[in-house]
């Protein structure tokens, strides 16, 4: 079962993005606190009372691919999707324009997660159908923009993103989906992976956003276009018409988000599908980019969501099965007792913290660079968008395998279900950019391009928000909060180094390659760990006065503890790792590594 | 396709154990390097012939258990068993006196690295069956020995091991089965769970070592005794007998090793099945940790064979995709172009080296233990093993996630097959005693219970080691042997401080509980480091002569700069946590891990 964790989500909504200033730059209401305290209060609700029930059926019995074509969902997802709809919930990032609430992602960010958490196999669904309805609302026309986003809204349709074939994933340059005009609109051919929801019965039509090329366009990357094409097509007067050439040839076995259908589709064998551009021809580039950021930002968020999850079943089992009586407990004490599993548990929870601090600020940083171009908010966004995915999602394979762990034996039976936690969360560091491509966007485009003017800026950032936090005093007694900030200053210094190595080796592009991962995971830390302190040095303020959680305020301080004595370490030696060991991975020569 | 890695392991059993001390020790011909040469090269061969082409159908079709409480085992099982006895492969561990070849472990080991590498699931029941004959050999009468081995050493029966019920996982002191004296033999009752090959069609014959109380025996863990519960009994003159009173009420649908049958076995529901004493009433805690060393090595083992498997798939897959012109690569370039892909898999190559380096020193110190009674020689292995089953285990996790990341998309599907590897590694450091519990043993039973005197000899060791290798002078360029030998040898330094810090901690046994998991992953990279470093310094000397297989003592010595920049560096960032980071798991209140 799964309960969200509004104490953790309102900390961060309330403390640790600036939620006053955000709200003055937007504009939005949802941005107050009683407003969005009541979104997080109906949410919860909703994703444990009607999403997380579905979750083990979503796994165990999985979508179904119909001789016919179709694809049946698992138990309980089409009602579950029409409820959402009827909620209103699938409208909350559409604009009211097109029959949304335009929620601000500061807010839209956390019930999201509470969707992931509660079943992200199925919360997938409408993740996908939001970056369309992103992607239409930057891009479309007026007319298709009427055209699809209100029914998408409603929850009645969704949306779909079809990028890869099977030569080309990563690598979009290598697409070879056809798009030929006629008339108002274009015949498509070509197949079609991977895609997410690509054929389902949650609902009455599926928009497909899909890239392809037109004839005579520049080879490459450069001669993508963007089109929508309809499941079904669509009547002048809205209702729905004849189905389109798209046969959905089957769905993929997987490891993991098994209530997730996964299409192969093909295109146009019976004289091509029909789609209508979006944009102009050879924009789908441009397209494709303004997408990424949001996209790989909601992937980190399932990050957090799935790490959450696992957490809470993890703790669950452990304050529950007695096994061995803990050293320095009493007999019958429960598991939760042993040193190991406190330390596993409470290290997961410092993690999570630190990934819902992330995931705030990214989300506050989206929000704010909707509203500002200016280079200084957009290189920020740019900077934490590649650290946000790479990292949480990273650490969530950590966390859901200590999951498992805690479980002893049970964690390797099905049954127990928390292993289904561990095989979705898989699928993460991998869909929208793997690590190493959000390394190497993270190095080059956002590290060196700029001189590390942006990585500067965070770094001064976090420098003078510790420097507020530990004084002019140096010295401070371990464990206090001017202690912790103390040792993120020295983390941050040592990070300087780091960037000052990655920039020297800027004529040496395979070297920043082959560093990037580490300088993630680096940041990642680093990052985390700023919301930590920061989020300490809130409680300790907060504390003082009456009527508050102390509890839960004394936990938010542990856990900064122990985030920087569990954590913050790794940075020094992944430090000294890029700085004396990229050489070490380049000398090898591809062909040594299949002599054995 | 599996094809095993005989140039490591020629180099591992030639020149980091000391083989020919080994041989002169004990005696054994199986250690020359002719014989051994002759034994790896049929292994390998029947490893990937006979063995390797079972594993996807083992995981795909798995076991199945039927109405009448058999179980069959997947297409290819039965025959692949047959001719594993039929080639003698079943007799290797057992001594000569009961039809065995009595192979020191120091072979055996990379044989049996073969097998797990080929198929973990079928090769967990010869493991089982071994460990067995490993028991009886030490504590059974002559009897029994010569009743029951000769049959398992022919691949006719096979073995299981009894010990858990569902109050009783890790903590045996839980368990209520009970054993009632009736004349020569005694009648069991009880359930015992997680039972690997408990019940099979491979062999013509179970027998079941139990764990089981006699009446009025001491309460926890000084009252159990092991029990031989034949799942036929045995007549006079050998034949099979009639069925004991045992019943497999079900098997467990698992995260992994889909081919095993992880059994539920009902004992004694028709009147008590029928079991027989081995050594004496109350001597099973004896028997068990006599058998401890063996069964948790060969765990450890089965974390780099598990590793091996899947790093051979990544190479294979990633020599042979293109994705994208890797940087300052060409067209056509497949993904091993890339550096991140280029790092991962060599950092997994070089984690199975060292990996593999632990196999053979451990196996060695095995050998030598069995021939020596020396608190040296036993204490030495006596630290060996939780660092080679918890080290290996936790690495093999990493190292079969990398290589489902290599794969990007396709990693995640399960016909790719790679997921499996990842799937069927996730019980490694959950059996034979968590990582938890390997942590405890080597925080108090074999570094406090001693004041350190057997890690101090172990870091000793490392120590002049390194200084052979590097030399009076301190000064080397970077990516020397010498250079690497002193970091390593600072590496040592930092240990000695951890261990200052353990031993110092000695009455406060939760704050080394706390600790031990962290330690625990620090031995297993400074003695990894070690191997690697030894390789190194042998490959320089080795590589001066005509004749040798230059390239790949290279890659030794490039694995070595590898491990020792890109994972060494993780000994201080571990130091730093076990030195501050005690403190901050311990204030931690359980019930603040459920508030949020």
């Amino acid at each position: 079962m799964y309960s969200a964790p509004i104490k953790d989500i309102r900390f961060v909504f309330q403390h640790l993005i600036n939620r006053a200033a955000l709200q003055e730059k937007t504009g939005h209401d949802a941005l107050s606190e009683e407003l969005a305290d009541a979104i997080f209060d109906e949410a919860a609700k909703f994703a444990a009372d009607i999403i997380a029930p579905t979750n083990r059926d979503g796994d165990t019995k999985g979508a179904k691919h119909q001789d016919d074509g179709s694809v049946i969902t698992p138990p309980g997802f089409r009602e579950a999707y029409a409820a959402m709809g009827e909620q209103g919930w699938t409208a909350m990032d559409a604009s009211e324009e097109y029959g949304g609430q335009n929620m601000p992602m500061a807010v839209s960010s956390f019930v999201h997660e509470m969707w992931q958490s509660a079943n992200m196999a199925f919360a997938l669904c409408h993740l996908l159908t939001q970056g369309q309805i992103y992607a239409l609302e930057k891009y479309a026309s007026s007319e298709q923009k009427a055209h699809y986003i209100p029914a998408m809204a409603e929850g009645r349709w969704t949306g779909t993103m079809n990028l890869t074939e099977p030569q080309a994933g990563s690598d979009l340059a290598a697409i070879r989906s056809m798009a030929i005009p006629e008339g108002d609109h274009y015949r498509i051919t070509g197949q079609k992976i991977y895609i997410t929801y690509g054929e389902h019965d949650m609902a009455e039509n599926i928009i497909h956003l899909l890239l392809a090329r037109t004839p005579n366009a520049p080879a490459g990357s450069k001669g993508i276009s963007v089109f929508i094409v309809p499941k079904y097509l669509i009547n002048a007067d809205g209702s729905l018409g004849q189905a389109n050439d798209i046969t959905c040839v089957s769905i993929e076995k997987k490891l993991g988000i098994k209530g997730s259908p996964t299409a192969v589709l093909q295109y146009g064998d019976h004289g091509g599908a029909i789609g209508y551009l979006v944009g102009k021809e050879h924009q789908g580039l441009e397209i494709m980019f303004a997408m990424m950021n949001h996209a790989r930002f909601t992937v980190g968020m399932q990050g957090l969501a799935i790490s959450e999850r696992a957490y809470q079943q993890a703790v669950s089992y452990a304050m529950d099965r007695r096994q061995g009586t803990p050293i320095g407990g009493e007999e019958g004490d429960t598991i939760i007792g042993h040193p190991d599993v406190l330390r596993l548990l409470a290290s997961m929870r410092a993690d999570i913290m630190a990934m819902r601090g992330l995931v705030g600020i990214g989300a506050a940083a989206m929000d704010m660079a909707a509203h500002d171009n200016s280079s200084e908010i957009q290189s920020r966004l740019g900077l934490l968008v590649p650290i946000i995915k790479g990292w949480l999602t990273e650490q969530s394979q950590q966390v859901t395998s200590s999951a498992v762990q805690v479980h002893g034996g049970m964690g390797f039976i099905e049954e127990t279900g928390v292993a289904q936690h561990y095989r979705d969360a898989r699928i993460l560091p991998i869909y929208e950019g793997t690590t190493a491509i959000q390394a190497n966007d993270l190095v080059f485009r956002k590290t060196i391009r700029d001189g590390g003017a942006a990585i500067t800026s965070l770094l001064d950032d976090i420098h003078n928000d510790m420097m507020a936090i530990r004084g002019a005093d140096a010295d401070h007694p371990s464990g206090t909060t001017q202690a912790l900030a103390s040792r993120m200053m020295a983390a941050v210094e040592t990070t300087r180094k780091v960037v000052d190595h990655l920039l020297a080796s800027a004529n040496s592009p395979r070297r920043g390659a082959a560093n990037g991962h580490h300088y993630l995971m680096l940041l990642g830390v680093l990052t985390g760990g700023w919301q930590m302190v920061r989020g300490a040095a809130i409680s300790d303020d907060m504390i003082k006065n009456e009527g508050v959680d102390k509890p839960f305020l004394e936990t938010r301080k542990a856990m900064a503890r122990l985030f920087i004595t569990q954590r913050l370490p790794q940075i020094d030696a992944l430090a000294e790792t890029i700085i004396t060991g990229d050489e070490a991975v380049l000398e090898i020569a591809s062909d040594w590594l299949a002599d054995h």
